[in-house]
This record gives structure tokens, C-alpha cells and sequence, in this order.
């Protein structure tokens, strides 16, 4: 059983680490399940002329073990000595933190970048110390960059995601947000491939607008969701109107999205008229919420406060996606 | 008063700040002489895709009071977990071994690089933090890369002369040292006119063959050396012997000269018959041998074991020198 997911840092990562430790108990066809992992690359910046990208990393961390665990990201029992030394050198920017086992990575990173490789080979070969489990690949090997269009003191204009998202907390309201490079991007190969062929997509509870909404804009992955006779499975990523991480409200609010669980849920669309889920899981709170027509929704808790807590949770997303797959299979027989 | 020195690592570096500390302790003009400091790049390397420069580091580091002492090379107080996270992914080379404050220094460097900027200018703008009381020049802005022709159980082939010194302990005999780019390489700015217009030019004890010799290999700079008016006055590296420090035993075999105070001399030639010298230092023990014609040799305590015996040899250098300039005064007035 092959089943594919489209994943943004933390929360994708505790999702899929869930789901990981999920399949491990069960006894079915999906105890067998390879997971191809479709991590977004637009939050990637250079710092210090060092190629970062956050996302992948996080995931790679989160699933190989080496993660800091009550941050969410970057590497476990870290150290700063080579930032303190760039800030002595007052070398900018000095908003964004980078450990120096975090740093290890990015020098490896950017070496073979400079060499010709693809970010998706750079990514498995990564792999290889970290074993995350998964066959992790990044949404293109293009470079994407998220920026953001703010107006504030210092006047209209647009700023890496990044900058955004770490500098400004997110404060300055988001007017857009725009997926440099994606239009002119493909999709790493094995991506569109992996979605074509998956028994079964999933849509952990990462930022719908940066995070999933950034892997769709590289051209062909929405049509591939569109085509794939995978049931596509989501995870909300609101929780009683509010983000269960990050700041999702901000992002949402810039392309006109109430933060709500519906309200996201009506963003995907359902396949069936031309969006993006077939399943919907909700949080038990918000089990009345309405969903849209064609997008079965199930109400489960949501938290992935610890690690039985978000196996159950993805558990929960695979059942949904494994009916899902069995109705189809007996509508069509 | 303008000096000028041409200088390779550990020695020169050490030479150096004996000799801004001697300055500090006279009364007369040699009292606010400033130092000009021509390094040698021929020992860059670019390891895991950063471009190090070890001779300008040690130069920087000791002057500017961020050495490790009893090492001689490197930052005090350093870690090394950026280079135990590249072992971890198994990156090579495994021989060389960098500290995280150090990688600061290669991250800013290339960076800069990177983005086009001359290699002196890098070197001024990382000297604004370390302030090392001289100014501090590549001989080149161009990549100049020493390379070791060696013959031993793997066939006769160069290695980069890090990796003939550090990784094979400059074992193998060396056939021939070739300075590759040189040919094609212009000094640095500065770096002529630095000597053409120096009071006083000093060639500390560092490596005759490849850290003052691989200096003298840029286009124009033995010629400079040839045309001041400033007398040239070496320090023996060879004690009785031996290297003070370091392999140099090994490089001079492979250009066919001895290890003595006395050969190096002789390599060096007098600047009256086309060599580069015009005065010459050797320890006490060598006092006896004899000096190239139009050479003229002192002997003084070579060793530079602490603060005041380096001091006071920077100091005998010193005063050789303005001995020389004076009598050049009076020859020509």
C-alpha cells in the first residue's frame, strides 16, 4: 500500500511521525504502507549564503529523531557558536537562528547544490543518515520562495515569507502572499508520480495558505490530486476558530479564509466539483460545522499534544482514507 | 615609518605580533611605523564547499587576540560540532579539521566571495572585527591553490598541499611544489606599492618554499622586491639544523636546497647580485656559517618561545633593517 502526503514543517512532521508509529501497530494491508512524503520548499531562504530549508528539515529531524522536541524544529542538544560568531563578524541578518548541528546540514546542502545536484537527490542523500522512514521529497527541485506583500511604516512591499513570519511575527497584515518561481517550476520528479500512483493521499494539518497552498502552486500537483484515484484525505489544521500551531489565522486571512475549520475545508474543495479532499477530519468540537457537498467529514480529536495522542489522530485520517478507498472500490466494481 | 612584511602562518603570524609589540616599547620613528602584511593564499583550500584561507586566519586571529596559543592555528576556546555533524553525513575530507568559530569565518568569507567580492576586500572587512594592528593583504585576489607532486604507493600525482601536510604528514617525499594560478594571478592592491614605497620590508621565519616562495611566485612581486629602496632583512626558519616549527625540511628537499640557516640564505640570494635579501638573521649556534656576498648576517636568539624572546627578535630584525637603511642613506648622500 502506497500512501502519499503533502507536508509543511511541524505540524506534517508530528503528523507523520504519528503516522509512522500508527501503522506499526496495525495488522491490515497498511501495516505494509511506504509513505512518500511531498514536503513544501517555498518557506527555503539563504542565509549566509547557506541554502535552509526549513521545512524538509524539520521533517527530516522530526522522523530521523534529532529534533528538538519542545520547539518543534531545529536539531535536539544544539549549541549557537557559529551564530555568535556571525553576529561578532555583524554579519545580517541576526532575526533568524541557525544551530550549529543546523548549520552542518545547510554547509552539506549548499556544497552540493554549488556541485549541480537537485535538491531532491541533496534530500536523499540526507536521508541516509537520518532514516526518517519515509521517502521524503521535496515539491520541486526548482527554487520557489514564498514572499509576502505587506504595507506598513516602511511602505508597500514584499518581504520573504521568512522575514515575515519570523522577524515581524506575522504583525504587518499579509496582502498576498506570492509563490516566486513556482510558475516557470515542475515538480520534482517522483512527485507527481507518487500522487498518480498513491492508494491513498493525505493532508496532515499543516498552513493551508504557506504550507499545502504553496506545494499546489507548482504546476501539474493540483491536477495530479484531481486525477489520482486515491482518496485525498485532510487533517484541519483549525481547531474552534483558532490555529492548533503557528499563525495560520494571518495567513488565512490573506486569501479571504475565515479560521475555521469549514471555512479551510471549503478552501480545498471537494474533489468531486473540481477541488482537492474527498475526507475531512474535524475536531470534535466542531463536529456541526458544515462540510462541503461531496466531503465526507469525521469528527476526531485533534491534538497531537503526545505520542499516542497524534498516532491516534493519524489513525483516524488513515481509517477515514481506507473506507474512503473501499466505498470507491465497491462503487466501481 | 612604513614596513612591509610578506608572511606565511604560525611564524610569521607570531614574528608579526613580536614585532607591533617591540614598536609599542621604542622612542624613535620605528615608534609609529605602520605595518603592511602581504599573507600567503597558496594554502587556501575550499573544504566542504567554503573557501578557508588558513594563513590570513592564523595572521588575523593571533593579531587580533583570538588565537589558541598553544596551537598555534584556530580559535581559543573552540568546538567542533559543525565538524562532527559532517562526519555524521559521512561528508569528506575527515583529515581537516575545523571548529565552529572558525566555519563562522569560511561562512562569511565565502559568502562574500560569492557575491563578487575581492579577497582583500573580504580580508579588510573581516579585519574590522579582529583589528590587527597592521593592514593586512592577500598577495592575490586570485585563486592561487599550492600543489604537491608526490610519488608513493597510489602513483605519482599532486595532492593540494593541505592534504600532503595535514592528511599524509608530509611524508611522501615531494618531487615539486607548483603554485597553480600563479602564472596567471596579479598581486593583490596594495601589495606592490606596499613594497615598492616601504622604509623597511621583513621576511619573518615562515616556510621559504611555500609561504614566502609561493608569495614570490605572484607576477611582480619579486620584482618589487628587487626595486625598493627599502632593505629587505630575512629571518633564518632553520635553527641548527632544523625547522623551528613545522615540515620545512621536507619542502626545501624537494627544491634542492639544505636545511640550514646558510642554504635558505643562499636560496634567498643577496638582493645586490638579484636575490632578496640584504640582511639575514641566524641563531647564535649558527653564527659561524657563512652568509651570501653583499648579505649582511647577525646573530641573535631565533627562538620565539615567549612574549619578550619574540619581542626582542622582531626588535634584532628591526634594528638590522634601519642599520641597513641608515647606511644606504649615507652611501647615497
Amino acid at each position: 500500500m502506497r500512501i502519499t502526503a503533502l507536508a509543511g514543517g511541524v505540524g506534517g512532521a508530528r503528523f507523520l511521525r504519528g503516522l509512522i508509529g500508527h501503522i506499526g501497530t496495525r495488522d491490515d494491508d497498511a501495516a505494509q504502507a511506504t509513505i512518500t512524503v511531498i514536503g513544501n520548499t517555498a518557506d527555503d531562504i539563504t542565509l549566509f549564503g547557506l541554502r535552509v530549508c526549513p521545512d524538509l528539515d524539520t521533517l527530516m529531524y522530526t522522523l530521523g529523531g534529532g529534533i528538538h522536541e519542545e520547539q518543534g524544529w531545529g536539531r535536539a542538544d544544539e549549541t549557537f557558536t557559529v551564530g555568535d560568531e556571525l553576529r561578532a563578524y555583524d554579519v545580517p541578518p541576526d532575526w533568524f537562528t541557525l544551530g550549529d548541528r543546523d548549520f552542518a546540514t545547510h554547509i552539506v546542502r549548499t556544497q552540493l547544490l554549488r556541485t549541480g545536484w537537485p535538491l531532491s537527490d541533496i534530500t536523499a542523500a540526507l536521508c541516509e543518515r537520518w532514516q526518517p522512514g519515509v521517502h521524503l521529497l521535496p515539491m520541486s527541485d526548482d527554487p520557489i520562495e514564498t514572499h509576502v506583500v505587506i504595507d506598513d511604516a516602511d511602505g508597500r512591499r514584499a518581504v520573504h515569507f521568512q522575514e515575515w513570519w519570523v522577524r515581524l511575527h506575522a504583525e504587518p497584515e499579509a496582502k498576498e502572499f506570492v509563490f516566486l518561481g513556482a510558475a516557470e517550476s515542475t515538480p520534482a520528479p517522483g512527485v507527481l508520480a507518487a500522487i498518480e500512483s498513491a492508494d491513498l493521499v493525505l493532508l496532515p494539518p499543516s498552513n493551508p495558505v504557506v504550507s499545502i497552498g504553496a506545494i499546489l502552486s507548482v504546476p501539474g500537483v493540483a491536477a495530479a490530486l484531481q486525477a489520482t484515484s486515491a482518496p485525498v484525505v485532510g487533517v484541519s489544521p483549525i481547531v474552534g476558530g483558532a490555529a492548533v500551531r503557528g499563525m495560520a489565522d494571518a495567513c488565512l486571512r490573506a486569501v479571504d479564509v475565515d479560521t475555521s475549520a469549514a471555512a479551510v475545508a471549503a478552501h480545498y474543495g471537494a474533489r468531486r466539483t473540481g477541488g482537492l479532499i474527498d475526507g475531512w477530519l474535524v475536531a470534535e468540537g466542531d463536529a456541526d460545522l458544515p462540510a462541503p457537498a461531496g466531503v465526507v467529514q469525521r469528527a476526531r480529536p485533534l491534538l497531537m499534544s503526545d505520542v499516542e495522542s497524534t498516532r491516534r489522530l493519524a489513525g483516524a485520517a488513515l481509517d477515514l482514507a481506507l473506507e474512503l478507498r473501499a466505498w470507491t472500490a465497491a462503487t466501481t466494481a
